[in-house]
């Protein structure tokens, strides 16, 4: 059955085209955007194609509504620096999703670097107060897994405003999060602290971070004029796109695949997360194709808002508890669509284990590693219930080259990868839903 | 030690500005080409680099001469397609490396397509006579391994022409060797069987393949015109270029790590073998940085010629024979230089149990996969003598997309994928050397 699974996604597989008409035709999609809302009506379209094999009554496609943030942009945002001795630059920055405007003719202030929280402390006002802050933490390049890299960076971006505000910075800047030296800005969600004024953040690329510190390790007291003109707005309906086959034995039991449906706006959120979702989609299809006929109820769920609040997430999780539906497993594609790896089982004990008891099976394949990890921020709120969330392991080494940046597109994706990800997610499904415990 | 070589070579690691230099500086060097010469001297040069902390007498760099094939492609290639009821379309055409010209105005016949070599048994002189045969058998896509699905069709490539012109055929096209569906052609050795007729031989791209098969299923009989200006010349004298850092222990013991110098005329042979040579480079970097002092001699090789000939790996293993120099091991890197996977140990018996033994220490750093296979063309001669050969396996599923091909550029390579490689390679040597049987 593995086998026939592999050869159906390889064989006939349809989630690249689905990825190149989301990526293209779609585009970005951040939530409460009208790319979002196209990107729900694609889904259901493309859910409906990929489960039509199945026949009347055999599968089932449905939306779920939910509340979201909605953050525009804005026009274009620009930094310059100025230094004594050097013409002005412009800096390459992105306003970090949720961030406030800065008055339309910018922020002017000296920049500050700082690499740890704690050295806000010891700085304290007098050497913040009126400044722009500029975290500049680069990634571990000595952690093998570029997802353990951005663990112990990403707290610049989402915390560092609130942290500076503190301590009276006018505005902050964060070192892109991502291992590459380049000229793109990597975006990404920030979060004002309840207690915290509120002060205009943005990434700076990580060759604009090189020569902001160059600039002041020259002793040249650099000055930045950021203008961001993003806007904060009341919360919007959206979607979570739903598809599912009903159990043939336990029809109130689920497993669930799923992915997210909204993305940053720049690029084209191929691999965050338009391949978990054409994935996802995928692992219904060939599960149809295949002619398996499930014991459990099999859902396929495109999940709204992952990037900016996760209220797609809390939604389902909400009404799957509401209406007593037994969530038995769940597994998320959200790290990329690159060659497979393996799965992260969040779970340190026998049920680790009996997964890891799949490895001969799916090793074959390129998943040879299943080890105890983070499932995913989509399925997260199940695990609550109890649920068993597993995460898609690909190889994490280009990922961060894409994530939250205009070159995350439908031509960083490889067929192949993406096509042996989606197989081992439908060979999972399959092996939990029959040698799963009852 | 291990933590330490790959810390080394993912904060210090020089070999993917090494690749950046070999492949925009000095370009494209298929072998007695002028680009072959210089990449002779950029090795000698990067090698005397990358060994200088060894201090005088610490490493030795030279060269070893070896004769090599000389072919050169000449004026552009073309090729046109012609069938009642079109226009006249141009394919994407690369002539195969080894190929004679067509005549100045091309050879112009109808196109017959073939998919197995038997099908020219059946069919005959009277239906392949005068006819150019298009060999379009697909990679198959249901094979996990790319390189096995490689080796399922490259007969196409290498003895096509001659299966062909058995029958009388005038000329062949052979399908791109690649699962991707593209414009790009993809060259590569083709040999003529000396009791063949010689006859013209190009490489024809995916997409072309298309136009070329549709119009053969529509009954429109095409018609190709094929132009190729290469030519072959007499032998010219090249070089491997060597690196060794001498055993302490048991100095004529040798463990050799290497790659291709040589690449093919076209792109910039990153992957092919680029990112082989500059992986090899940086293991002696990696081992001296390190402060590892070797029981046995180590030794970096480039070799010349691998893509047309082989004839430095044939030289090399001569020249150790004659001198008595004992291989105990050698590790080859030419299946690309992506993501680590593992290691492809060419035996069966206790070897391989050996460095499987050695799994766990490697399995965190991505080489979870040391599996019984081949260990690489230019280290092969090598085994006559009783060389453990050993294979560095990345990712393959990238791979032919830019195999042979303009696309095989310095940008399709990862630095961390490219430095993991070099950190596994440098452990194995490491382990070998320490652990290896006396």
């Amino acid at each position: 059955m593995v086998r026939t699974i592999f050869d159906e996604v390889l064989l006939r597989g349809t989630c690249y085209e689905n990825l190149r008409v989301l990526c293209k035709d779609v585009g970005n999609r951040l939530s409460g955007s009208a790319g979002a809302a196209k990107a729900v009506v694609w889904g259901q379209k493309t859910l409906d194609a990929a489960t039509a094999q199945a026949g009347k009554g055999g599968a089932n496609v449905f939306l779920q509504e939910v509340m979201v943030p909605r953050w525009e942009r804005g026009a274009k945002e620009s930094c310059t620096l100025e230094a004594k001795g050097q013409k002005s630059i412009m800096l390459d920055v992105l306003a970090l999703g949720g961030s406030i405007a800065t008055p339309a003719n910018g922020i002017k202030a000296e920049i500050i670097e700082i690499h740890q929280f704690k050295e806000l402390d010891s700085l304290g006002e007098k050497n913040i107060k009126g400044k722009i802050v500029f975290f500049n933490r680069p990634f571990s390049v000595t952690d093998v897994s570029a997802f353990s890299a951005y663990g112990g960076c990403v707290n610049q971006r989402v915390d560092g405003a609130s942290q500076a505000a503190k301590y009276g910075a006018l505005a902050v800047l964060a070192r892109s999060m991502t291992h590459a030296l380049d000229r793109y800005p990597h975006t990404g969600v920030m979060i004002y602290a309840d207690s915290a004024q509120k002060i205009p953040a943005a990434a700076v690329s990580t060759l604009s971070a090189r020569l902001i510190h160059d600039a002041i390790q020259a002793g040249k007291r650099p000055v930045a004029n950021l203008k961001l003109f993003c806007r904060n707005f009341p919360n919007v309906p959206s979607h979570n796109v739903i598809a599912e086959i009903r159990g043939s034995e336990l029809p109130n039991e689920y497993i669930v695949v799923g992915g997210h449906l909204d993305s940053w706006d720049t690029g084209e959120g191929a691999h965050d997360d338009g391949t978990g979702v054409v994935q996802s989609i995928e692992v219904l299809r060939i599960l149809i194709a295949s002619g398996y006929k499930p014991k459990r109820t099999i859902r396929a769920v495109l999940f709204m808002n992952e990037e900016n609040g996760a209220m797609g997430a809390k939604e389902y999780a909400a009404q799957a508890a509401a209406k007593g539906e037994k969530h038995y497993a769940a597994i998320e594609s959200d790290r990329g669509g690159f060659t497979p790896r393996g799965f992260a089982v969040q779970d340190t004990g026998a049920f680790l284990r009996f997964v890891q008891g799949f490895r001969p099976v799916l090793a074959p394949y390129g998943f040879t590693e299943i080890t105890t990890g983070f499932g995913g921020v989509d399925i997260g709120p199940l695990g609550a219930s109890g649920t068993h969330l597993l995460g898609y392991l690909p190889d994490s080494q280009r990922y961060f080259d894409h994530h939250h940046a205009q070159t995350d597109v439908f031509e960083a994706v490889n067929k192949r990868e993406l096509e042996l990800g989606a197989g081992g997610m439908a060979a999972m499904v399959y092996l939990l839903d029959q040698y799963g415990a009852r």
